[in-house]
């Protein structure tokens, strides 16, 4: 993959553009995995030039980790029903779901595995999904400390850890999706530690 | 890396050449990163064919895990003193130590990373590397939960994921080494959830 520089500041091309070149991404990468993108064939199927494409994303795996947030943004908004380990529950099915589909789980992987290779990958991972979706799930578990349904005391990012890594565990090391009642186990055992409904 | 065929099943040498071979290895991938092992340089080191050496090693990958694993053994040796808690303590601060080192962790990152990519490089890591530890994970575990430390009718398979998860989630994902207070936290909140004697 090209990583010549990082994330471009040049301004963004309209939401409509911005979709038709996402779609097109996730299905070359559906089709022919994360290697050679094919910038040429993505920019005319969006309708714009290649050169466009380029100057928007200046590296292709800052394009395909962005083009797989924004389809997949709608199963990541965390929720917020007011019921925190209902909603833990949720969003931790979400992700093991996502983690096992085989038109995602794989290229999640994959761009992790360049990441440890090269160190712009890492921070376009970190900076377009790693840090805005642990803004959310921090948002929540600071409003269930609020609630009282958390612990008071102890720190977020660790309990947040703690409930989140097992998945990533499970996708990245074990090389095995997360069967329901492991989802079920995680929810429970985490909660023992840092909630306060739970013994 | 070259990845023809998986782990050999041809007789291995004996433990001063494999330690000499191992040890070639380790300081090859130091010195040179992990790609383009020179196995005809890592051989005259050791002092053996460089045939034999592939035959003993069928790939790259597998070979640079075996020593790694050599390496380090001794560091990970599951401890046992009848106290679990210090025991588990003890265990997390060794590899969060192991993936803090610049001599070790961007190594392990870098095979797990291509693991992404390369089933061959998976299953060589599950079988070298998860599956032994992961052995000597759930004999301690086992042995807490017969002596009353760790809860009944928990899986202890969640329980290790639970407690070791967020150690490879801040090398693989968070790309930090983890803190001594984050090393506390986790073995305080997990053995909340899995433990007796936490609440």
């Amino acid at each position: 993959m090209e990583n010549s520089s990082s994330i471009s500041t040049v301004a963004r091309p309209g939401r409509e553009t911005r979709q038709a070149i996402f779609g097109a991404v996730v299905r070359a990468v559906r089709a022919r995995g994360i290697a050679d993108l094919d910038i040429e064939r993505i920019a005319q199927a969006a309708g714009v030039e290649r050169e466009s494409v380029r100057a928007w994303w200046p590296t292709d795996s800052g394009l395909v980790i962005e083009a797989f947030r924004a389809a997949l943004a709608s199963d990541l908004a965390y929720p917020d029903t007011g019921d925190f380990t209902a909603d833990l529950t949720t969003q931790l099915a979400a992700i093991a779901r996502l983690f096992a589909d085989p038109q995602t789980g794989p290229y999640l992987a994959a761009i992790l595995g360049l990441a440890q290779a090269d160190p712009v990958v890492a921070e376009e991972f970190r900076a377009l999904v790693f840090t805005p979706n642990r803004m959310a799930a921090r948002q929540r578990f600071v409003k269930a400390q609020e609630d009282g349904a958390l612990r008071r005391g102890i720190d977020i990012d660790v309990a947040i850890d703690l409930t989140f890594a097992p998945f990533w565990f499970m996708l990245l090391v074990r090389g095995e999706p997360a069967p329901a009642e492991y989802i079920d186990a995680i929810v429970r055992l985490s909660l023992t530690g840092i909630g306060t409904n739970y013994s």
